[in-house]
């Protein structure tokens, strides 16, 4: 595949296909992430046919090497082979029926192993003993407040601020539609600045369920930032001095930091809840809870329950994802391939004699331009990217998957490097 | 296959594997429909291992026909040839993907083109001018009430005392986990009762972003009731006068009502939002909110994304479906069912001479007993049925399918007979 900027010939039929969308689904496609504004428009796909591995094909037959994976999903590539043949062998059975399946069974009992067994090797506190799944992301991180502030009968939840935690009342971006009263009960402090922790905790003594918090700093348009250790050190004290819970959001992140899945693990925090998604099913739709025993009772009592939450085809793929996870080797593949990929893109901007800040573990990484009013740069080199045929997102982290072999990865180099000239 | 009382000769696979559910998953599967404790524990089965048509298996090789449906969304019966067809074609090209799929726009074209029609066709108002996809009915629920509170600028939603519409805050059952303020912005009238309506927007005059109604009262251990026309009248009044906006949530009984899939069609009802969920993929995660054009700018203010969102297998899955279900005649299928399996199971509790009530459109019809303290009737003769093979739950409302034939209906009265004659 030459990367020429003529790679990608012409974006015709998504632009067609945008303006038959626009007729019938407000702005042509209202969810966020994926709507033509948020990305590069008019340098980006908007309409993907097909997609394969780390690759994707648009419309207009354009192929892309995509450092998107979905938004988080794709964590073995586009349409693994083992997590569909797990899926497809569960849904010649079945998916959703009138009663529960036993592959739920089966993948709770994987998930709350493989969690207390990761737990216990570097000596963690276990956070694993009962798991819950849903579809959203927002299912279960809402979810969590519900049960954290069942468990204590309180009702303050501690949010840092501008983390994204998904869509619901509490934490959706903006306010169009909330009633400012729905989000009374949500207080904010900085992530590692320790003195705001401290002064939200005092500000909200003796009302606190819980904090809940990403294992990283992942805010779009932001630096990506690990935990600080005094920044755990003075959340979990807090906590303990409230008896008040915490709550892990690990639904970007995980299977990216770990090579267990759960992304927390390493950083000293001791959470009561955990909230997974995304990778766990390579692309169907799961997400998952997990906690400790000592809310067991509490999780009961609360309601949660939807048409589609014991769907069994997603927990299958889910079973074949932690299979294939550990038998491809799939952490140690994701991690080295970002490692080329940083230092590939490092040494690009440096030669072409622009100042960019590489941030983030390194299948999850972030980049962005210094001096860049208005991402005016980075919407650029992105979309210069795009035509190159690799899509690196501009407002958002970017996420590695097993499946971006060392000859993708340096031909998204190149293409990294022509653009960074060509910008420059 | 026999009526015997000892067709279904054990649950000891079942009972094993929730021994086994309820070490890992709090309360052997928290998910309230779905947990045993919501069917008749010891003569339902807990766990299903295959399902096709209107039948499905349990783990200990036990076959029921199923009139839960998974709790609706299968209106074709399970594994559905031409849904999965379409399903598994799209498949293999991609399902979600960092960008959307021109599966997306076609499913938009086709419901907007087929809701608009069959609106025109009985002068009822238009009410689908675009649409927006998602997958659990309570994110298209609520996402209905910001839209109405964006776009009026007003907060109050109003709700039909006891209707269910999704699990999130303002409507979830029970309060566990919810602070008292978050349903301060609800307020509740009464269905068919045309006092309680007047006074709940008296109530809250002036402040009235919208109401919300499911088509049919489908409450869990009601009577199944149809909105009486003063009702609608006086609600509709109300409304125009406030110039808040009505939306149907119509997620449960949707395609079960009326042949074009809108259920409010023919009520004399003028929505401004209609939520859709369950049949709409059969079986498939999908769920959809239509609406009028003059919501559209509202639409596009409010925040809504999530993962799985524009996943393409879903709506491929619910192309499908609209094909099949026109093409197979579905709806007749099931109305000429469901009055067969309503003259069989009237007849045989009249001959066995127990006195019960049966409620409810023809496709999604309710049975309670007469004088039944504590459903103990209702569940000893659900339990009974079980034993026998045939699942009619006894808290919530029945679904048909197409898929349920003459032969298929004639042998569930059988048992719902001999189960009377049991009760009795």
């Amino acid at each position: 595949m030459a990367t020429s900027i003529e790679q990608v010939s012409n974006l015709k039929t998504s632009g067609q296909l945008l303006e038959r969308a626009e007729r019938v689904i407000p702005g042509g496609g209202v969810y966020f992430t994926r709507s033509p504004r948020f990305g590069v428009p008019g340098m980006f796909p908007a309409f993907i046919r097909s997609a394969s591995g780390c690759r994707i094909a648009d419309v207009d037959g354009n192929e892309y090497i995509d450092f998107m994976c979905a938004f988080g999903p794709i964590v073995l590539g586009y349409n693994h082979p083992a997590v569909e043949e797990a899926a497809n062998r569960q849904a010649a059975l079945a998916n959703g029926t009138t009663f529960m399946s036993e592959v739920m069974v089966e993948l709770a009992e994987k998930l709350v192993h493989r969690w207390t067994v990761a737990a216990d090797e570097i000596g963690a506190s276990r956070f694993a003993d009962w798991v819950v799944f849903a579809k959203n992301g927002s299912d279960v991180t809402t979810f969590a407040t519900r049960i954290a502030r069942q468990h204590t009968g309180r009702t303050k939840i501690l949010v840092a601020s501008g983390a994204y935690h998904g869509f619901d009342t509490w934490s959706v971006p903006g306010n169009a539609g909330i009633p400012d009263g729905h989000r009374a009960d949500i207080d904010y402090f900085n992530w590692n600045d320790v003195a705001s922790v401290d002064e939200c905790f005092e500000r909200n003594g003796g009302q606190i369920a819980g904090a809940i918090i990403t294992p990283i700093k992942h805010d779009s348009t932001h630096d990506i930032e690990l935990p600080a250790p005094a920044f755990v050190r003075t959340l979990q004290a807090n906590l303990r001095r409230e008896s008040a819970l915490l709550i892990v959001d690990d639904i970007r992140a995980g299977f990216r930091l770990h090579p267990s899945g759960a992304s927390h693990l390493g950083y000293g925090l001791e959470p009561d809840l955990v909230c997974f998604g995304k990778a766990l099913g390579n692309g169907h739709p799961i997400s998952a809870i997990v906690g400790r025993e000592e809310l067991r009772q509490s999780v009961s009592g609360v309601y949660f329950s939807a048409t589609h939450f014991c769907a069994a085809v997603p927990m299958a793929a889910a079973v074949g994802l932690l299979d294939a996870f550990d038998s491809e080797h799939a952490f140690e593949q994701m991690t080295s391939g970002g490692q080329r990929l940083r230092d590939g893109i490092q040494g690009a901007a440096l030669k072409a004699g622009v100042d960019v800040r590489y941030s983030g573990p390194l299948a999850i990484p972030n980049l962005l331009f210094e001096d860049d009013e208005g991402l005016r740069k980075m919407r650029r080199w992105s979309g210069l990217c795009a035509r190159r045929g690799v899509i690196f997102h501009p407002r958002h982290n970017w996420f590695l998957s097993s499946a971006h072999g060392e000859a993708d990865i340096d031909q998204a180099i190149e293409v990294a490097a022509s653009s960074f000239r060509e910008l420059s």
